[in-house]
C-alpha cells in the first residue's frame, strides 16, 4: 500500500478545492471556521502507543499531539471531541486512569470536552480527539508563509522522543537518568503552549515537529515553494541526545528524522531566539533545496523527502 | 466490562459540570460553542460496519449516523473533521470507492471537509466524524425539554434496520423485495434532512433513534423527567416490517428495541404530523413511567432500560 502521504494527497485532497477557505485545501494540520480553528489526530495502539503503556501516559500523548497542532498555529485550545474506541485491552481501571490524567490535561490546557463517543472495537484501542480554539486577532500561522531571508527556528530540543523509543525497544543503551529522560519525552509530549503568543505575533510560517524535523522542515518549505540552509550543530540536543551522538555519528539521522519530537519549527524575523528556549537552527532561502552543514556528515542536500523511520 | 452507557457516566461525566454550557454536561448528542453545534459518531469494523459490506455503503452509514445526530437537534450539518483509521481490509481500490461515495454524500448534505487525520491500525477499521452546523435562529432541540402534555411523533417507520441485520444474518427469511429494503434500511441510514425545518420550528424535544425506540424514548424521558404513553398500533411500520409481525408477533420486540433506525423521534403540540411522513404514536405523561399500549401482546410498563440487542 502506498504511503499515508500519498493516499491523502490522491484521494482526499480532491474531495476540497485547493483555495477553500475552511479546510485550506487540507494543506496545513488545521481547519478554519468562523472563529474557530480546528485540528484532530488519532493515535492507535500497536503503532502510536502499546499496550502495556500506562493509560496515564496515552491519555497524555493523545491530548499533546492534538494541542501540539493547535499551538503551532498560534492558537490557543479552548474545546474538544473525544473519540474513544475501546479495544480488549481496556477494563474499568483502564479507564478510570485514563479519564483521570485525560481530565489533568484538560486542566492544564484550559480545554473543555463539548463531547464524545464511546465505542467497543474487537481488537486494538482508537483514540481520536477533535480539538479547536478561537481564532487569535491575527492571522493563524500557517506552514505555506516562510518566505526566503526567514530565520528557522526551533523550540526545546530535538531527537529525544526517537532515541527515547530505540531505548524503549532495547536498541539503544545509554545510563539510567538519560534513558528516564529520554523514554519520558517519548511516552509524553511537552507542547510549547508557552510559545503561543510568540508564534501568534512573531511568525511567518510555523509548523508542529512530529514526522521529524527534516521531514517537516521540507513540509513547510515544499508548502511555501523555499529552501533551507540548516547548520546541524546549531539544532539544539539534549545532554542526553549529545552524548549518544558523540558515542555514534550515525544516531544524528535518527535524530533529524526520528519525529514525536512536537516541538516548533518556524520561521521569522532576527532576535526571538533571545530567550524561550528558542534556537535559530538556519535560514529559509530562494529556490527548493534543503541544505544541511554538517561538521561530522559531510554536506548534503534533500530533494526528496525522508519516510517516516519510527510510524 | 460494565455497558457504555455506565461507564460515560462514571467516568467521562465527571470530566465536566453537570451544567456546563458548552457539553450540556454530555447529557445529550451534542455541544455547543459559539454560534456552532457539535456532534461525533466513530463507526467500527466488526461492530457497526464489517469487512464485506461494500466501501461505499460505509461510508454513507459513517456521514448519515452523523447528519442524524444533528437532524434530531433541528441543525443543519455544515462541517466535518474524518479520522480514517486504516485497518487491514483496505487496499487503494477500497480508499477510492469509499472517498468518491464520502464526497457524494458530502454534497448531498452540503458538508465541507475542513480536516482529518489518516493512520493506519494493525487489525479493524475504526472511522470517527466530527460534525458541526450553526446554530439556528431559534434554540437547538434537546432531549429534555419534553412536557407532559406533548404529543410524541416519530418519523418513517421503525424497525425496519433490526430486521434488515436478522435477513442479513440469515435469522429471518422475508421475501426477496422485502429482503432488498430491509438490507438497505439497515445497510444505508436515510437520516431525515427535510425536516430540519420542523423539528427546528415546532419540536420541544428531539432524539434520533439510534438505540431502538423504546431505548431513546426512555432517554427522552429520563433527561426530560417525564413519562410516556404510547400505543404500539400507531408505530408506522413499513409494509415488511407488518408482514414480518404479522407472521411473528415476538418480532415486536425487535422492532421496539433494535435500533439503528436513524428516525427522529420528537415531542411537541398537535397538528405535525399531517404532513412529511410523520406519525403521532402517544402523549408525554407526568410521572416516570412509559406505558406501551398494545393490541397484540399485554400492555406493559417499562421502568429500567432495555440492553441494546444489536449493538
Amino acid at each position: 500500500m502506498k504511503s499515508e502521504f500519498e493516499i491523502v494527497k490522491k484521494y482526499i485532497k480532491p474531495l476540497v478545492d485547493d483555495n477553500d477557505k475552511y479546510s485550506i485545501g487540507l494543506s496545513d494540520d488545521v481547519g478554519i471556521v468562523d472563529n474557530l480553528i480546528f485540528s484532530t489526530d488519532t493515535i492507535v495502539e500497536g503503532i502510536h502507543f502499546f499496550s502495556n503503556n500506562k493509560p496515564e501516559d496515552i491519555a497524555k500523548k493523545l491530548v499533546r499531539v492534538n494541542v501540539s497542532d493547535l499551538i503551532a498555529k498560534g492558537v490557543r485550545p479552548g474545546f474538544c471531541l473525544l473519540n474513544f474506541s475501546a479495544g480488549s485491552i481496556i477494563n474499568e481501571r483502564w479507564i478510570k486512569n485514563f479519564m483521570y490524567s485525560l481530565n489533568e490535561d484538560f486542566k492544564k490546557y484550559k480545554i473543555n470536552l463539548v463531547g464524545g463517543d464511546t465505542v467497543q472495537t474487537k481488537g486494538k484501542t482508537v483514540l481520536s480527539l477533535c480539538i479547536f480554539g478561537k481564532n487569535p486577532k491575527s492571522n493563524i500561522k500557517l506552514r505555506s508563509s516562510a518566505v526566503p531571508g526567514d530565520n528557522i527556528y526551533v523550540s526545546g530540543t530535538i531527537g529525544d522522543s526517537a532515541l527515547g523509543l530505540m531505548v524503549l525497544n532495547n536498541k539503544l543503551q545509554v545510563n539510567k537518568n538519560f534513558k528516564e529522560f529520554l523514554i519520558d519525552r517519548y511516552l509524553i509530549p511537552k507542547p510549547r503552549i508557552e510559545l503561543v503568543n510568540i508564534i501568534n505575533k512573531k511568525a511567518n510560517a510555523s509548523i508542529d515537529i512530529s514526522d521529524g524535523l527534516i521531514q517537516d522542515l521540507q513540509n513547510l518549505c515544499l508548502s511555501s515553494g523555499v529552501g533551507a540552509k540548516i547548520n546541524f550543530t546549531d539544532i539544539p540536543l539534549s545532554a542526553a541526545a549529545r552524548s549518544v551522538v558523540n558515542k555514534n555519528s550515525k544516531m544524528i539521522e535518527v535524530i533529524l528524522n526520528g519525529g514525536d519530537d512536537y516541538e516548533i519549527l518556524f520561521t521569522g524575523p532576527k532576535g526571538i531566539e533571545a530567550k524561550n528556549n528558542i534556537r535559530m537552527i538556519g535560514k529559509i532561502t530562494k529556490g527548493s533545496k534543503i541544505s544541511i552543514l554538517d561538521l561530522k556528515l559531510k554536506n548534503r542536500t534533500i530533494k526528496n523527502g525522508f519516510n517516516h523511520i519510527f510510524k
